[in-house]
């Protein structure tokens, strides 16, 4: 008797895939607003631009259409490892609208895209919760996404995912730092803790020099677990962000915003910068988070080093007019976040100074 | 003297990411059209939508976005395994806008995740070539993407991608398989291969049973290289199906269209069938693609599990209206598709009949 082989022999099991997507119907859902279509079973997600309808046209003279992709790096891995699946999707999302936000845009909807060693269902639908919890605080929907099971590419247990937003701002405001000029005052917006950059590092700092324990409860941590603290969920800025924004119709008020990942301050700062302008950085304007305290003693890290990799505590940045930097400062504070006047723009060459 | 560690030790290199941006640049903007707006060194990728403009007033009167997110599977695998890296990012492409294209949908933009081990300019420069093909094929912009650099995830010379693409199509001219009725004629569009679709058992087939190498020439492929015919990239279908539709922009002739990926014609075709039709496909209409006459033999493996994994040489399907199929016959082939009448739809439950 001849001996088949099978698809699902190879590592591919098609039904699981198909019973997986029943599984996270309820958490996608929770994020659809009245713009998406229906789409089950399609080939592709249908969100309605409500391009005749009048809130729309009133609100968007030139509507440009803002797109960002990014995954979560090495931090997938430290949740892999401990097991923890059901934040890294809100950090996948927290990477992607924190990004276009700086341009001014509103997030509208997301994808995800997820590859597996195996189609584990319950993993699955937990990493999907977590990408679902990150949609509703960003407000934006998740109309789609694809899971694929890669026998062959990721080690058991092991996945990756990347995550695509669009979102959407007129023309005529989108932030870009044109605007910026000596004066400015530079706004930073505490993280929550390490958010999704450096991980590689941190992997090597705790696991490999340390040789610590994710279960490990740290005294420098005031008592907290170290796979929680370094797990904790990226900050999600949209609201406040949004909020403030729609509070200056008209003045250009905020005339720059970088969201500080890979490269820390140092290298996101000027991104936006003019040519002719420096910021300068005060180091000891706003509370080190412990997490960086830790990191850095631990390495050890060379402090330049540790600017250069880590958010150090601010997770978002806004350069804004000096005029009305109090009253910024103000509404954000309302609006939740924890607010620190880090720095100025002055005169100089696109470059971040640190003091 | 205190020996510390950085991010560059731990696998990860932040110079060498930038200098990767310049050297990919002539690629991608070799895909832009007027609506990309300037967003280099940005934290998002910016596209006009013309919102003000006569022409896009004048074609959309309510416009809704397509959104998709696919990967390229195990194939990328195999690319890496050979070393041949310009053409998966054509696969990656393809895979997103034929899937969109499934609902009437023109593509406007794409955006691709990369991660690897290891960033090797010359590879990523090699893989976003041929994304950037993949785009200029399929008219759209390539206006945004990620590389991540992933050494505890991915094993040394791995990496996976994962593509997203936004497509623009009006509400009224959605295409969803609701008008599919009694009497309507399939007809299949030819694959160039294997597709992006069933990586994981060729792979299986190939070098664990069958125990090949990827450079042995085959006399059952007509003599061509093994690694060369499961390369062939994934044909992308979107200029002669946006010409086909922009002909019968009244008359709605094209009532449902199938993107034939994972699980076959046998899984694809019901996606858009009505619970009242069944699909019934004649397996001798159309010529078998040699590639799944080799896997098939070589497994060995069970006629119907080919079927249900993979393309077996139609990449494409459209269930047209009966008194329009010999004319959509025509101007496809004219567009240089190969085109065949593959079935019919018939009373039934929703079912695809293979005979």
């Amino acid at each position: 008797m001849t001996k088949f082989i099978s698809y699902k022999q190879s590592g591919v099991d098609v039904e699981a895939g198909e019973a997986m997507v029943d599984k996270i119907q309820s958490y996608v859902s929770s994020t659809f607003g009245p713009r998406v279509l229906p789409s089950k079973n399609s080939f592709a997600s249908l969100f309605r631009l409500d391009y005749d309808e009048r809130l729309f046209k009133k609100n968007y003279k030139s509507p440009v259409l803002v797109a960002s992709t990014d995954g979560v790096g090495s931090k997938v891995q430290l949740a892999a490892k401990i097991k923890k699946f059901d934040t890294v999707g809100i950090d996948l999302v927290a990477m992607n609208v924190n990004d276009m936000l700086t341009q001014g845009a509103e997030p509208l909807f997301f994808l995800d895209y997820l590859a597996v060693n195996k189609l584990e269902l319950n993993v699955v639908a937990e990493l999907i919760k977590g990408v679902a919890a990150g949609c509703r605080s960003a407000d934006c929907a998740l109309i789609g996404g694809e899971t694929a099971e890669m026998p062959d590419t990721y080690a058991k247990d092991d996945f990756d995912m990347a995550g695509f937003s669009v979102g959407i701002v007129d023309r005529g405001k989108i932030i870009n730092g044109r605007n910026i000029r000596k004066g400015d005052v530079v706004l930073g917006l505490a993280s929550s803790g390490l958010h999704s950059n450096g991980f590689a590092l941190v992997r090597n700092i705790c696991l490999k020099k340390a040789n610590l324990k994710m279960t490990d409860c740290l005294d420098e941590l005031d008592g907290a677990m170290l796979g929680d603290a370094l797990l904790e969920p990226t900050r999600i800025y949209v609201r406040p962000i949004v909020k403030l924004l729609s509070q200056y119709k008209v003045k250009k008020v905020v005339h720059g915003m970088a969201h500080i990942t890979g490269g820390g301050l140092v290298r996101n700062i000027p991104r936006v910068l003019p040519k002719t302008c420096d910021a300068v950085i005060k180091k000891d304007s706003w509370p080190k988070h412990k997490i960086f305290t830790f990191l850095q003693a631990t390495g050890p890290v060379e402090e330049d080093e540790m600017y250069r990799v880590f958010n150090m505590g601010i997770g978002f940045v806004l350069i804004v007019a000096e005029d009305f930097a109090d009253s910024i400062i103000e509404k954000l504070t309302r609006y939740g976040e924890k607010v620190y006047n880090i720095g100025r723009i002055t005169t100089g060459a696109g470059k971040l100074v640190l003091k």
